[in-house]
C-alpha cells in the first residue's frame, strides 16, 4: 500500500510543522495509520495535553474526519465536503485512515514516524488490535503480578490482553472462547488454561467463581457483546474485581450492572486504544523490534487487496 | 450511650492485643463504632493488610456478625448464635455496630481509638455518612483543582461531598435536590449552585451538559436510585467523566449502561465509606479538631432514645 500524506490543513501546516514547532514525522519515514486523532487545537489539549480522553474528543468532534465518514477537506477552512466519489456516490472515509486501499489520505495527526526497519506489513498490526489488547491490560487495568486474569474472545485484542497479562506477571491467564482451536494460539501468548462456555450446564460464572475461589481480579471483555459483559461482571471478585470493556458494543446496546455489587467494590472499566497516546505508538515498534512484543505470531495469513473479502471470510469462520 | 466492647474472639485476644503484637485502643479510650471490620486474618489480609477490599471482604463474609444479622458468638470457634432475644424472638444485630441501644456488643475490629477530647455526640458522624461522603470526593475519586463536580441529594452524605470537593479545589460544585431548602445549607459546605430537577421540562442531563459545555467531570449519586444513576451517568463528560455510585441501591436493581460509551471514556466507580480504611478515622477525628473538617454544621437536631421516631419522621420530611 502506498502512503499518501495530506499535511495541510492550516497555513501554518504547510511548513510541515506543529503549532508547538516540532516536526512530529516526515512523510520519507514510514507512517503507522492510527485511527485516534491528537491535535493540539481546543482548550481541552491545552488543559491536559496528549491525554487519551484529548484524544477521543477530537475523533469524535474536531477530527479530520467528521463521524459520519466525510472528510474535511484540505484547506485552510475546517468544512466538510466529499473525499472522493464514484459514479457520483460519495466513498465515505472509516476511521481517520481508510487503509483498504491502494492510496488514502490522512491528516498528519493520525500518522506516528516509527523505526524504519521495522517491516510494515507487521507493525500496522500496532496501529490498532495489539496494542488496544495490550495496552488494556498494560495500560488501563495495570494488572499486578499474581493477577488472576480472564479473557472474553481471543482473536487478536484477546490475544494481545493475554500477552499483556503475561508480561505484567499474572499467575493465572483463563482464556474463554466457543472455539476451542483459539486456545493452542491463545497458549503461545501466555494462556494458562482455557475455558469454552459450551462445556459446562451451569452459567459460566459459576464455573469461573468456583475455578478462582471468589472470583476474578480483572475480567476483560474483547467481544462487544452485552451478554457476556454481564457474565463477566458477574465473574469478577466481589470486592476488587474490575472488568474492563473493550469490546465495543452497538451505539444503543445497554449493559445492565448491579449497582449494589459497584458500590461494595466492583469496578467497570472502559479502555480504548489501550490507553496509548499517538506519540508512543513508536515505543510499541521498538518492542517489537526488540522481541519484547509479539506481533509476527498473529498474522495467520497474508492475502493482497484483491482477495481481501476472502479475509473476511476466513474471519468470521474463526480461521483466523 | 455506653459503651460495651467485646475483646476476646480467640485465646490471643483475651490478652487485649492484636496478632501483630499491637494495642490498637483501650477500653477507656473513646471508641468510634465503625461498620467495617478490619481483621488480620485469613488469605486476603496477608495479600494487602488494612486494604479498603479487605475491609469489605471480612464485612461480607467472616465478620464477627454475618450477613443476617445473628452475632457470632464470643468463643475460641467462630460459630453462630443469637446476640440477645426478646419473649424467645432474637433481636438482630445492624451493620456490626447497632448503635441505637444504650448498651451494645462490638468487636474491637469495629472500633476505633480517637481523640479524647472529641465530642462523642459529633464524632460519632465521622462512623459513616460523613466520611463515606467526604472520602468519596477525597480518596475514591481524587477530585482535582478546577474539576466542575455535581451531586445528587443533600443528605449528610451528599453535603460532606460538597464539602469534599470545595477542599479538593473544585470550581464548580452543582448540588441536586428536589427540596430547594437544602440549597441554602449546602451553600455553607461549598456548593457553587443548586439545581431543582423540578424547574426545567427538558431532561436535567440535557440541562447539565449545557450547564457544563460537554459534561460533568464528576457526578456523585448519593441517593441509591438506579434512575438518578442513569442520569448522572448521561451528564458526566463523554471521554472523561466519572459517575460515582454512593448511594447504596437495593441488592436487585439494575444500573443499566451504555457500554459504547464507558468504552469511549465514561467510568462509572462505587465507593464504600469514602475508602476510608479504620485506622485512618482517627485522622479525620483529628482534621475535625483543628477545624479542617466541618461536623457541627451537620447537626440540625439533638434528641433522646426515647425520640427516635420522631427523628425518623424529620429526615422523611426532608426536614434534617
Amino acid at each position: 500500500m502506498a502512503v499518501l500524506v495530506s499535511l495541510t490543513f492550516r497555513e501554518h501546516y504547510l511548513k510541515g510543522g506543529m503549532l508547538d514547532g516540532t516536526v512530529r514525522f516526515s512523510c520519507n519515514g514510514k507512517p503507522i495509520y492510527h485511527y485516534l486523532n491528537t491535535s493540539t487545537f481546543s482548550q481541552y489539549t491545552v488543559a491536559s495535553e496528549w491525554s487519551y480522553s484529548i484524544q477521543v474528543y477530537h475523533y469524535l468532534n474536531t477530527s479530520t474526519f467528521s463521524h459520519s465518514g466525510i472528510v474535511l477537506s484540505v484547506n485552510t477552512q475546517w468544512h466538510r465536503s466529499g473525499l472522493v466519489s464514484r459514479n457520483s456516490i460519495p466513498v465515505y472515509h472509516y476511521l481517520n485512515t481508510s487503509t483498504f486501499s491502494q492510496y488514502t489520505v490522512a491528516s498528519e495527526w493520525s500518522c506516528v514516524k516509527i523505526d524504519p526497519a521495522a517491516p510494515l506489513d507487521k507493525a500496522c498490526l500496532l496501529g490498532c488490535g495489539i496494542a488496544t489488547g495490550y495496552g488494556s491490560a498494560i495500560n488501563t487495568a495495570k494488572v499486578e503480578p499474581g493477577s488472576v486474569c480472564a479473557v472474553w474472545g481471543l482473536g487478536t485484542i484477546g490475544l494481545a490482553v493475554v500477552m499483556g497479562c503475561r508480561n505484567a506477571g499474572a499467575s493465572r491467564i483463563i482464556g474463554i472462547d466457543t472455539n476451542p482451536a483459539k486456545f493452542e494460539i491463545a497458549k503461545k501468548f501466555g494462556m494458562t488454561e482455557g475455558v469454552n462456555p459450551k462445556d459446562f450446564k451451569e452459567p459460566l460464572q459459576d464455573v469461573l467463581l468456583k475455578m478462582t475461589n471468589g472470583g476474578l481480579d480483572y475480567a476483560f471483555e474483547c467481544i462487544g457483546n452485552v451478554k457476556t459483559m454481564k457474565v463477566a461482571f458477574d465473574s469478577v471478585h466481589r470486592c476488587w474485581g474490575k472488568v474492563l470493556i473493550i469490546g465495543v458494543a452497538p451505539i444503543t446496546d445497554e449493559f445492565v450492572t448491579n449497582p449494589y455489587a459497584i458500590t461494595m467494590g466492583k469496578q467497570v472499566i472502559g479502555s480504548l486504544y489501550g490507553d496509548y497516546k499517538v506519540k508512543t505508538i513508536s515505543n510499541l515498534v521498538t518492542e517489537y523490534m526488540n522481541k519484547k512484543l509479539m506481533v509476527d505470531e498473529f498474522v495467520t495469513h497474508k492475502m493482497g487487496l484483491d482477495k481481501i473479502n476472502e479475509g473476511f471470510d476466513l474471519l468470521r469462520s474463526g480461521k483466523r
